[in-house]
């Protein structure tokens, strides 16, 4: 793979300016001579959170359901956002968790980091687990967040996530990343 | 949920072509009244399979690494690709299985449907497991594909996947509806 694995930029050109992203265009050869123009979707970096609740009825996962633009429907999803620029990760969904559920936790441990989609995305997603957490003030929105903030047993969560309707790649991924951390993969 | 569960189009317009995708604003109210531009990135649906191989070793599952331009280094990933207008999914990725890694399968099973991002994209992930995988005949490469291929026992993709440097998040989104069919999830 040496010969694929080192493409040089020669040219990049901003595309278009999208507000949450961007879109540019990078022409780049490979050391063996091929050459292409790509597009790329660049972004802020992203973090989400799997928020964990200790309950006499065992442990609960902080979900959050929400419309999203892209699919045009309610979606279920873990908390998270965009890490701002400068910002540590774990800050970024600390804040997150507190703005969109009232939730604080008492420890933010880091599961992992993931390609949101290697192919043309160059941002990172940045995924956490939030132990200990405990309601601790009310919700605070941003002009266009409406959030429904459900308490859901964790083998709910695990049967729901990326099977109600349609699911969420990214949160997907990180219950998968939380599933090893935890011991509750065979 | 109910209000914010609808918002309607009043205009739209396309912002940029990039070949594997487009990006376009939406104009959108919701019934309370909230109203914003909105950008979303459109593209045709993709597919990824889990190429499952039974040998005396156990289960092992067929894997490439390849070069990515989004985030400008190899990654480990499923077979996949686009789903061509008009075509099944689970077509698309048989074709793309064989096309990648000369594998092809004795049956394909969907695993289910994720958003790739619902927040602004607009397309449909199809995630498949193929069981019964036997190599077949040699890789037919895109232009720009250079592909290698793995064998990787189960348990150690489960390690892997998501592990790596930093792991594709649709992939490891893949593996965890992999294993919740497989009975993996404790």
């Amino acid at each position: 793979m040496g010969k694929a694995g080192n493409w040089k930029e020669t040219a990049a050109s901003r595309v278009a300016d999208c507000r949450i992203f961007n879109v540019s265009s990078s022409d780049r050869i490979s050391e063996d001579g091929k050459s292409g123009t790509f597009y790329l979707v660049n972004s802020p970096d992203w973090a989400g959170v799997i928020p964990v609740v200790d309950t006499a009825l065992g442990r609960m996962i902080v979900m959050i359901r929400q419309y999203r633009h892209g699919t045009g429907r309610l979606c279920l999803e873990f908390p998270g956002g965009i890490v701002e620029k400068g910002e540590d990760a774990s800050i970024a969904v600390g804040r997150e968790l507190t703005e969109e559920t009232g939730y604080r936790a008492e420890m933010i441990v880091p599961l992992g980091l993931l390609s949101p989609n290697p192919a043309f995305m160059t941002n990172t997603f940045h995924a956490f687990v939030a132990e200990g957490c405990v309601l601790d003030r009310v919700q605070a929105l941003d002009e266009h967040e409406e959030i429904e903030v459900l308490l859901v047993p964790e083998n709910e969560a695990i049967d729901l996530v990326g099977a109600e309707d349609y699911g969420h790649a990214l949160m997907t991924a990180t219950l998968f990343l939380y599933m090893r951390y935890r011991g509750l993969c065979l």
